[in-house]
Formats: structure tokens, sequence, C-alpha cells
């Protein structure tokens, strides 16, 4: 008989390399030994490094053929885990693998009594997990998992070459599991990574914006509407936006004050309109900023946006006067939000004005003030209630 | 004749699934050719994403058979590079690969002129390249790269089964090329990551030393300090360190002055001692610093550092009181680094010590107001010189 799932197999075996989640991995082998190999039941145990157990991660087959609640979870002391962390299946059996019948077979013969103790316990397990076959995967010498069958549907028993093809395939498997789980732990890393970098950043420009008491709460506001703008303009699609535009955006909204660190606290904080000379200084904080931060290239584009967020469309602003689209966009969407904010906040020379006119002055300083694209999706934003 | 290579070069293609270094595995698989095939020379190009080119990555064999150097690299236009990159493989040859031998023997049959020119253009790439067969390597559409190989050292012709297996072998290479590529650049991108945090970090924390006129460079010099301490504690082995051990004291190193942002600025720049109510505020710097990194889990160790670098040995530091080993080791190494670079140097009140004088103070207070066993460590650096 020749083994007709074979190639289908082994190419499944080989794609697997590339798929990098390890559940959708383990989920597939199950499947697949289901449909092609068509038995009963199958699961996969796996090993959890971090809790010291096997889980069963996987249980596929027909009603009835369920694994006991109990059997999710098997530790190191586990009969059937420690057969094979101990390769007794080499030393008792002398191949990688267990088939229940011809163990049966074996104990009917006189044997060493400890190794019958042992068999004897490694059946029942099976018994439990109603497997009439057990194929360990191994990495080197690590035991990554167990994968059992149920008997097949037709009620054959297993041919001998089906089952040197299995103890092949669980080779690979164990190769592709090992690998998706690096990539898995890698992917995990820069997770935390980026997550890490924004928190500290939030955490330092938070610090720093503590130091001018007019503004509390301004950046984690200005940051969250520059955010919303930009998504906005991305869904809109008329404006070209790089693939890192948001993350960007979200950095230079963070930090798009952190220059006032470099301007006197009694500025800062002076309750009245600024006179010339500390305005000037005031006007600094954009410079400043893009210069605390210049050595670092991975932050360009940022950068852009804390230096030019001061700029106005009709290139009267500061520091450099541009005007029109040699504004950066992260500058511009950073312009609108800012404005928004300080507008709806109090300030130590006048009271808060309402959302109503604050959103009525940004329409009206559209291609005056602002850019027009970015005031349109402010606009939108506003009309959907969303600000 | 059976190939005897054939379950060596299997099994080393699978475990090339684990090697997540590309450029590892391409010489591997030139070795392996070379040694197991026993071919004179071999090469392999891989497609350069970013310069649109195929680079020849590896050249292997014996001294006469180098490719010139104007095949190191090989646009889309290149015969051979847009035969396989057009499947016209298939089309032409109707197998996935060239054998030099067999298109000569096809272009003495009459043949379609167009075909007839580009196989004649690709014989002569093969003849510079000193190729007998050219396997390509696809994944999915994409022609990853192509394995040449030069005739056999025994002058024998390869046979039917043996370019059978190349083709197979050339798609688990294609596999193991493309999860190291994407390894790769997972790999880089967490780096990336790791310098921004840290440049990012560095910045801030220069930004906010900024505002301490009397404190330039401090934190650098504290730094580069307690990462040659760190080390030194960690090739002692005397205490145990965690994992991350120098990473979080780096990061707590860059960030223990943080809380200075704190203090005001005419407490931070007084020319002159402080009085009893300037000196309380001044010494809640390190509480209002671990306050302002509280929120970042990840940094638990490190704001430990910032939180404690004014505890003392002996119970009587502050912000806690805490003594011995209470203290947060990161914070005892901070704690003498810090001393060391204030007192050599100028403060308002006062000229720097001069290095050895500092050196045996802080010899003096070991035990007292410093850990034992930095200060241990610290010294073992002076008498090296390091400091």
């Amino acid at each position: 008989m020749s083994i007709d799932y074979k190639k289908e197999l082994e190419s499944a075996a080989k794609s697997m390399i590339l798929v990098h989640e390890p559940d959708i991995l383990i989920k597939m082998i199950a499947r697949m030994m289901v449909q092609k190999v068509k038995v009963i039941h199958t699961g996969i145990l796996l090993h959890d490094e971090q809790k010291n157990t096997y889980i069963l991660r996987v249980s596929r087959g027909s009603v009835g053929t369920r694994v006991p609640q109990e059997f999710a979870r098997m530790d190191y002391n586990n009969p059937l885990i420690s057969f094979f962390r101990e390769r007794k299946d080499k030393e008792i059996l002398g191949n990688g693998l267990i088939v229940y019948s011809e163990v049966k077979q074996l104990l009917r013969k006189r044997i060493h009594p400890q190794a019958e103790k042992i068999l004897n316990a490694v059946l029942y397990q099976m018994d439990m997990l109603g497997a009439v076959v057990c194929i360990p995967s191994y990495f080197r010498e690590d035991l990554l998992g167990i994968l059992f069958l149920g008997r097949k549907v037709s009620g054959r028993d297993f041919k001998r070459r089906e089952l040197d093809f299995f103890v092949a395939l669980a080779s690979d498997v164990a190769m592709a599991i090992r690998n998706a789980t690096l990539f898995k732990q890698l992917q995990d890393e820069l997770a935390k990574r980026q997550e890490l970098f924004l928190n500290t950043t939030i955490s330092l420009s938070a610090a720093i914006e503590a130091k001018d008491r007019y503004t509390q709460g301004h950046t984690t506001r200005v940051t969250n509407l520059c955010l919303e703008i930009g998504k906005r303009l991305i869904s809109k699609r008329d404006i070209r936006l790089d693939s890192n535009f948001l993350e960007h955006l979200h950095i230079a909204a963070l930090l798009h004050d952190i220059g006032k660190i470099g301007v006197p606290e009694n500025i800062l904080n002076k309750k009245g309109i600024l006179d010339e000379e500390e305005w000037q200084k005031m006007k600094q904080h954009p410079t400043i900023g893009s210069n605390i931060l210049h050595s670092i290239k991975e932050l360009a584009s940022a950068i852009e946006g804390v230096k030019h967020h001061h700029e106005r469309y009709d290139g009267k602003g500061y520091p450099e006067g541009l005007d029109d689209d040699k504004i950066p966009i992260i500058a511009a969407i950073i312009a609108v939000a800012d404005a928004f904010d300080a507008m709806t906040s109090d300030r130590p020379y006048r009271n808060a004005k309402s959302k109503k006119e604050a959103i009525s002055e940004i329409k009206q300083e559209s291609g005056k003030q602002f850019h027009p694209r970015v005031v349109s999706a402010f606009l939108q934003l506003c009309q959907e209630g969303k600000i």
C-alpha cells in the first residue's frame, strides 16, 4: 500500500517553516492528521518552559473522544512524559515512538520487571488519551512535544512505513515549532521594546510639561488629537504619507514642547502677557526641542514636526517662516491640534474659548495659519462628534 | 547509481532552518556542494531587494574557476536573471533548471528564433560563470536566488535523479533563506529599537541636566563609570545579578537625576550653600525621579536605582534610610559613581578635589556611606588606571 497522503504532508511540513505563529502551526498539523491520515482523534502536547509542564495545545476529532480535563497538563513526572524525556523509548522499545498494540505484545513476553512497570504506566496514560500511537518531537535533546493519534476511522492498523514517515514528519514539525517559537519570542521582545520606548517618552515629556504650570495635560490631549487627524488623513489618501507616518507623528506630538525645558521658569510661569524679550525666548522652544533630539537619526521626521509646529501656512510663523507644503505635514498637524488645545484651555491672561468658538476660528484660519487639508480632516472629526 | 550524499544533504537542509544567519547558511550550502557533490566550483546569486539586483554572495571551488568581477552583480535585465524571473525555464525547457549540455543539444534542433536568441544569451552567461547547471530557488513567485554548479571533479555528467534532487533541495534552501532573512530583519529592527530607546533617553536626560548649570556632562560621566563598575561586579561573580542587570543599570544611571526637573531653578542654580528649606526640596529629587517613571513596569529595577541612589550603607541616607543589602545594588553603584564625579567637579561653594583625594575618600567611606563590594570593584578599576 502506498501512503497517498505522504507528498501532501511533506510539502505541508515544509511550508510550515514560514508559519511563524505556533498556535496556527499546531492546529494545522492536527487538522492534517484528521483529514489526511483519517484518524478518529488526535492531539498535541507541547512543552511549556515557563511552567515546566506539557500542555495539551490542541485536541481534534469526533465527539466522545475528548481528552479528560485532568490530562490537559502533564508535569515531568507523568509516566508518558518521563518515558520520552528520559529516552526510554530508545532504551526499551528501540524506536522513537510508542505503538500501543506493539507494547501490549511485548508485555506478553517476559521482560524486566522495571520495564514492565514503566510500560504499563505508559499504556494507562495512552488509554486516558485514547491514543494508539504516540510520536515524540525532539529538538536536539529536548522533548518539544508529543503528537498522539487515535485509531484510524477505517479500523485498520498503521503500517510500519506510515509510522516511519510520522517519525520523520515529527522532526520537521519540531523544527518548525522551534522556529516559530523563536520568531514569536523575538516579536514579543520587539513589541515590548516599542512599548517601553513610548512609555518612557511619555513619562519624560510629562515631567518636562509639568514645569509649565499652565499646560497640565496639554501634551496628552494634543497627542490624541494629532493621532485622530493623522488616521483621518491616511484614510483620505490625498496626501502621500510614508509607512511609519503615524509612529513619527506620535513621537513628534509627545515631544513637541520638549524645548520648553530650555525656557526659564519665570517666563514659562509668568502671570500676564510676555514682554518682547521674554517672547523671543519663548519662541525658541521649537528650535531648542529639535536641537535636543537632533543626534537621533531614526527620529528625523519627528524632529521636523517638533521644529516646525509653530510655522504658519501663509509663511508668517517661526522659526523659519516656511509656507505651504514646505511645512512638514507632521508639523502642520501638530499646529492645528496645539492651537485647538491652547484656545480651549485657560491661560493666566485670558479665559478658555468654547469648543465651538475654537473650531470656527480654526476653520477661518484654513489656508492662513493652518494647512487646509489638515483643517479639513479636523473639521470632519468635529462633525462626527469625535472632538 | 544511488546518490550517496542525498541523506546527508537532506538532513543538512532541514537543520538549516534553525540557522538564522543568511550568510552562514549560504556558505554552508556552497561548502556542501563542493564537498559532497564534488563539483570543481559552485556559487550562489541572491536577490538584493533594496538594490534590485542579484549578488554573487558566495563562490567556492578550485583556483582558476573564480567568477569574473563584473558578474558579481546582475540586474534584472541580465539574460540569466530574466530567464528565471520570467519563468522562461518552464516555458522553453519545461523544468525548473538549466543544464548546459541539454540546452546545447536543443539548439542543434530547429527551434523558435526568439527562444534560440534567449538560450544563446543564457549559455553565454553560464560560460562566464563556469556553470554547467543552474538551479533557481523560488519563494512563491519570487526568484530568491540561483545556485550554479561547475562540472564534477570526476568529469562525469550529472544524472537526472541528481538534478531532480537538486531542484527539491533548492526549494528547501529557498525556504530556509527566506526564513533567515525574516529573522534577520526582525533582529535588526530590535537592535534599532534598542538604540532608539537609549538615544532618546540620553537626549532627554541631557536636556534635563542642562537645567542645572553646575553639572554639565555629569550624567555621561556617571553612566560610564557605573557601567565599568557593573561589568567588574559581573566578572567577580560575588553578587547575584539578573540577566538584564547591565541594561537596567545603564538606564538608571542615565536617569538618576531626572527628578531634578521637579526642583525649582533658583535652587538648582544657587551660588552658595543651600538653606535647610532649599536642601529639603533638593533632597526630593530621587523620589520625584522615581515618581516620573513609576508607571513603566519594564523599568522597575532601573526605577529602584533612581529612587535609592542617595541611600547610605549605614542607613543614614535618603529618601528611605535603607541600609546594607536592602539598598538595591544598582542604587549602590550609582551612589559611588555619583559621589566620585561630584567630588572631582567644581561646585559654586567649593573647588574640585583631585582624583587621588576623591578615591581615598571613597575608600574611607566603604561600609559607611558606600557598599563595600561596590567600593572594592571601584578601587580595582582605579588600580588598573581605568578611572
